[in-house]
């Protein structure tokens, strides 16, 4: 069922992606977005590839943090990550579509933890992160609009 | 002094560089690469900018780790990340020119440890980074080639 | 549903409590193991506090990775932890009861992804823990007496 | 040279350690502490011993972590550890003396990341840890005390 909740997540992560610099670039897909929680994908191109040519560990980190930060504004509430940990378990491919999948761990105070899984087309694990967000004020959405 | 494993590491962060579909993307600059160490730096663009309109952590972890991987990489034993760890301290802005300095920590037999630091030009920190690195077996540049 | 891997699981991580040097100092309680799983329990003592008289972010960490060694060597094969990252999200206090929970995310080869987090007694997050793990070779309990 | 900000780092080490209920039981001692900085060590027991029968990863963490906690504090506000991530390199034996060195990266208003590196007496790379603080409000040592 689709909550009140659930219908600010989603606008709030249609916002964030609609501002950001990177979101033509990478091709970043909003899969789905509830309250704490974000699924997005990507297609890994040609430009992303490192050096031994597989995908950049930056452009994997990326998209696991874009997971993570539609999850943890999702709440409206301006919300900033502070640090993430990154496991790559295994390489992914030129043409590989990426699905990272964030879900909250937990909310104290202003702190927030939230572990996001990257997965390819195969459902084979490519990456899992964990970070750490910190609310610092302000909302992404302003209310009078997001009350229309 | 410039010693041969210096020119060595010199060489391989070229040659990785040359094969990166990341590299053209970035405009990330070579400053220096000795044996265990390289220092790189890249412009905070417009299509860097998440949707709070300060530099993406994606490009920020993307900086650290490429400089990571020219460090670890350096002996010519190619060398993949394992783990990253990162910590958000200060936001950059379009137009910041972020620099990243690697510097090997430890190696005990195929594990390395690497901690990268991010400073904007005016010296503030914008991350600390610190990573895992396994060597896989094979060599960046092949021997032949790196004799000539 | 009881299998046979979760009862191998179980009787892993007595195996394991039985030759820890830290175990009665700890008082490590085992509420449950399953393959991959495993959930464990400790009171915070005096003798576990910091100089700010919270508990030692140190018996905090050895709890959740002790739930971790324990999920990880569930099949019976020697695991070592290689690299953890822990969020410290609120103090806990002389008397609380944690509980740590360590679930797994993804094995890919040799390495493994583990998530734990440490809950007091009213259930606030206390922390959340993130380790990667590596199978060296060789089994917990020999093969001849694991039939047995 | 030793400066007042040395101190005034290495009383209120002294102070956090006669405040812990850990320090009696992990006989940890400081061998060194300057502003942003801290060295102490500890012996590896018995008592200190894992599954595997080499040095508990939390013994270990305690130890980096305990160097982190009198680094981040040696300027006399209270601060509190909110991550921290660590590498293991090399098993920990019985007997091995382990000496953890904590030095500032970066203070970036009340954040603060601190990296440790943790040896043994061979000076073999036990451990790689990366911390991030939080100074909270308030002082380890009152300041008329700390005047006397």
């Amino acid at each position: 069922m689709m909550t009140d909740a659930d219908t600010r997540a989603r606008a709030v992560a249609e916002r964030l992606i609609a501002a950001e610099g990177t979101a033509p670039v990478w091709d970043v897909r909003l899969d789905e977005a509830r309250e704490g929680y974000a699924r997005i994908s990507m297609t890994i191109r040609a430009d992303m590839l490192n050096g031994h040519r597989t995908a950049h560990g930056g452009m994997i980190f990326a998209l696991a943090d874009s997971a993570f930060a539609y999850a943890c504004n999702s709440r409206n509430d301006v919300t900033v990550a502070q640090q993430a940990s990154i496991l790559f378990l295994a390489p992914a491919r030129e043409g590989d579509v990426l699905v990272a999948e964030a879900q909250e761990q937990a909310l104290v105070g202003r702190a927030g933890a939230y572990h996001v899984s990257v997965r390819n087309q195969q459902g084979v694990a490519i990456a899992e992160f964990q970070g750490l967000s910190r609310t610092t004020g302000g909302v992404v959405i302003p209310i009078e609009e997001s009350k229309s």
